[in-house]
């Protein structure tokens, strides 16, 4: 038999895949056995489906791919949680299999689409929401089951990390290499998802479903973006033998979970270090397996098709031979979250104040009164005007402690909040 | 039901699957659906079995557990070629399903045991015979099919990683890096096949067959090992900006495939690098993923076990579904092997000499007459008597000319032939 797909979305993943086929369908059957076939595509106009030599397969109407009773399985492509989920609910209702790269989707709605894809026997096949072509999904669903993940730390975000990479080699300033990353297409016209690190959250929400057997949603991760960082801050990061990247976190304690997003120092000798530009790179700890890291290109057309395809070619040998899904995780261990004030880490500080008698004083008790110890402290830079810029590091300290301590802070006379205190945790 | 595993080898590894057993047996059924047990494990001696707390599951004669008609699942942690391949053969014939880290076994007689459990309708899975704990057998078998795969670059070998990062980090000798290893358990009292490459060209053997869709045999890969790599080599490296690793490596060319092992130069901001200690890491790169890496730990009890335990698991999922196996390679690319004079590299070469009037420009000689382009040529180090080292660093070259260079200074007068003049790769 002829395994049948559908594609719903054309842009840079969708011709991604519609490449590979063009490139492989033969191979696939030669070397797997797997006989696959794209049979149609959709998108709001033609061009993708003519850009990438398939003119003949274009439907302007999705709804021609999801009920199509020819169609084994259904690659949504679109992104975006609103038609993206009639899309591939009318799939999975319609019997279809599902493969996605809908991130957003799967952190908000995974557990409603994996009981309509349960409920209909279909597999929903995910490899592509996290980390582009990276092979992480398979890995945490298949060989590391042996494990209790303990702990997963990962960069997940290309375009901001492609940003801290250029800010840290040149000099460039936030807004600049923003510009630059919108101009190449690694960043969207509204940056938000990618800059305030909602993107690496919903990502991270997916991965600790599955490493803690938990359902998390992407509203229920902290999330910092990278806003706020300066070149400033990567100079005296790499001063300290540190570089700046926005983590992508979750560790499982005595007392529940903690997954969170925010900008962090790595020391240089961490593998995450060498992790730059569009790279993205997942750590994953285990009980038995110890440490393991997995690398390669976040994002991309053929990369993170590369990932689709892959779950395509899974599902189209299951389906030829006939075997119905097999259960993967029960997300039945519900674990709690755990407040973050009691977590521990080291941080930096960056203040902005006008340069007055007393500042200085009136900011280390302030760092006193919260039980804040202080390793450093120095002022960076030259400022226009009066102002100066105070970089803190401090010695392991409580969370809520160190959030008092900034809230604290910018009560205090002459400490300009234009911009804001910026926090960078430290991690070993 | 309950899927019943027994195990034959209560070694290393298998104490680390006992380990994995008794810690998270509960755990698999709630968090997969996964009911598996543990029901009889043998080896030579019940030494193994009482130290992991499972003394009532021994017997002393593995026919007890190939032959059960109980157990599903066998694990074969026996190591080599001999008994090992009667049990796996055993197991198979009886209808069970078969888990085994033997990357001996496999890169010998895979074409042979991979026919017997498709006769048999088993599943055969062997993501611990590479790289320990590191997902890399399912990631190729499964993520990354949607790729033609057009390299592999690995460090596959604890062993001999250990052994080279201490000497460059200490300034060891190889012999008395050798005995420290053997003292740590990290090497065996015989270490042949660690140190000359064997256990990496089985292992690069078993990568090559899967990613290249080409039957690929331990005794078809070039290797080379690290007996005659000197503090000195490494030194001469550092000073390049390199660091010196035993590689394994499978590329495709337009003329067929490429699989060998050799010490090579690593510069020292590639990923590769930075794999230290008893870490291995796998160097992918697909026509659609690009760039990938897989690291973790390549040896030890709990790593590897997770790696046996994982396929155990994906296993017995699939035996409680009632699915059969589904089929994975056809190995029908049957590529040729290129001949290895005609790849192009940049190598590093040391010559142990008497000083003579006239041996360099002897050697000069024969470097030009084999068409060989010498970017440097230093001595270094005190010899004793008047001996010296030359250490020449070429433009890239044929391998055949350069071995053919090797060959013919080595028959001049004056250069010594004890130890062997050392030819060591230069990747870029």
């Amino acid at each position: 038999m002829t395994v049948k797909v559908g594609l719903v979305g054309t842009g840079t993943v969708g011709g991604g895949c519609i490449d590979v086929f063009n490139a492989h369908t033969a191979d696939f059957k030669t070397r797997y056995g797997i006989d696959v076939e794209l049979v149609r595509v959709c998108a709001r106009t033609s061009e993708g489906a003519e850009a990438h030599g398939v003119p003949e397969l274009y439907t302007h109407d999705w709804h021609n791919i999801t009920t199509d009773p020819e169609i084994d399985v259904v690659i949504e492509l679109i992104g975006g949680t609103t038609t993206a989920k009639e899309v591939v609910c009318e799939a999975l209702e319609n019997g279809k299999h599902v493969v996605t790269a809908n991130k957003a989707l799967l952190a908000a709605f995974g557990e409603e689409i994996e009981a309509l894809a349960a409920e209909h026997g279909c597999w929903l096949a995910l490899e592509a929401s996290v980390g582009g072509g990276i092979p992480i999904i398979g890995p945490l669903k298949h060989s590391l089951t042996a494990n209790e993940i303990t702990s997963i730390l990962g960069i997940v975000n290309g375009t901001t990390n492609y940003m801290l990479t250029r800010m840290a080699a040149e000099g460039m300033s936030y807004e600049d290499v923003l510009a630059d990353a919108q101009e190449k297409g690694y960043a969207e016209a509204d940056p938000t998802a990618d800059v305030d690190g909602l993107d690496a959250a919903a990502k991270i929400a997916i991965l600790a479903s599955i490493a803690f057997n938990t359902r998390v949603t992407q509203d229920q991760v902290h999330a910092e973006g990278i806003r706020s960082i300066t070149t400033a801050d990567l100079a005296a990061a790499a001063d300290m033998g540190y570089c700046v990247k926005l983590l992508a976190s979750a560790s499982r304690t005595e007392e529940g979970i903690d997954v969170r997003v925010h900008p962090a120092m790595v020391p240089l000798d961490h593998p995450l270090a060498m992790v730059n530009g569009v790279y993205n790179a997942i750590y994953v700890e285990g009980d038995f397996v110890g440490q393991t890291m997995f690398f390669g290109q976040g994002a991309g057309s053929h990369a993170t098709a590369s990932a689709v395809m892959g779950d395509v070619l899974e599902i189209a040998r299951h389906v030829q031979a006939g075997t119905a899904p097999v259960q993967e995780n029960t997300y039945a261990d519900t674990l709690p979250f755990v407040s973050t004030d009691d977590l521990v880490t080291r941080a930096y500080i960056r203040f902005k104040v006008e340069e007055r008698p007393g500042i200085l004083a009136a900011m280390s008790a302030v760092f006193a009164e919260h039980g804040v110890s202080v390793h450093s402290v120095i002022q960076r830079g030259q400022n226009e005007a009066d102002t100066a810029e105070l970089v803190y590091v401090t010695h392991s300290a409580r969370e809520g402690a160190l959030r008092a301590t900034l809230d604290d802070i910018a009560k205090l006379d002459h400490v300009l909040v234009d911009p804001d205190p910026t926090l960078i945790r430290v991690i070993k």
